[in-house]
């Protein structure tokens, strides 16, 4: 299977798609995930293509990744989680539902337990509000 | 909290505990979870000392990524696996365990549900044969 240029992260990088963005830089993408795992789900996406881990090139794999080290304590921070999973799903077996690479940052929060990976669309109204608070705690630490 | 000298993964980088080592380089390691989740679930950990997102260094970050990028296609490759699970937690929250940052890479097979993490210790000789097969693989690719 190659990539495919039409997979709905590839259309929100050109801006075919709407997404509520709480990062950009000339490398990566950081948006909300429309079907959140719990409250402030980010998803981190390269502008180049790839698949998965098992096509990506190291050099986008390094710039990807320091984006992933850099949002991850602002929105620990931002939402006072009290912990962070990171996640990457790699196939269809893993759970992959969109086939261009992205790694998953999940707040955790005590006691509230995860919801279920792609399941269940949250409402604009808190996808947006959410992403003020993420897109204003990171614009004031930059 | 500050780092604890004597987390496990300490002891094993510093050779008091032992572990089955699939990949060592000069600033990473990587070794077979003694409660795997999934055959060949492995752990990458930087050799510097990081609890976790939180806190470790871009540049220990960057070497530690590297490694999972390299091992993450090779795994899939040496047991067949259907996909790839890369999970990284902080926090207790999140359930993280050992406070010495770690990556977990976690083969998926079609039909074959993930164990409870950290749940029950894997039987020596297995977890042998698992480093085996994975250590050779490693070496006929390198």
């Amino acid at each position: 299977m190659s990539y495919d240029p039409d997979n709905i992260f590839a259309k929100i990088l050109r801006g075919d798609l709407p997404c509520h963005k709480i990062y950009e830089d000339d490398n990566t993408l950081a948006f909300l995930d429309i079907m959140p795992r719990a409250k402030g789900h980010t998803l981190v996406i390269p502008k180049s293509p790839a698949q998965n881990m098992l096509d990506v090139r190291l050099e986008d794999f390094t710039t990807l990744m320091a984006t992933v080290h850099k949002l991850t304590p602002m929105i620990q921070q931002a939402l006072d989680a009290d912990g962070i999973l990171l996640q990457q799903l790699n196939g269809d077996a893993a759970g992959q539902l969109v086939y261009h690479i992205h790694f998953h940052i999940v707040p955790r929060f005590e006691g509230v337990p995860l919801k279920h990976h792609g399941n269940q669309f949250q409402q604009e109204d808190i996808l947006k509000k959410n992403a003020q608070i993420l897109t204003d705690y990171i614009a004031r630490q930059s």
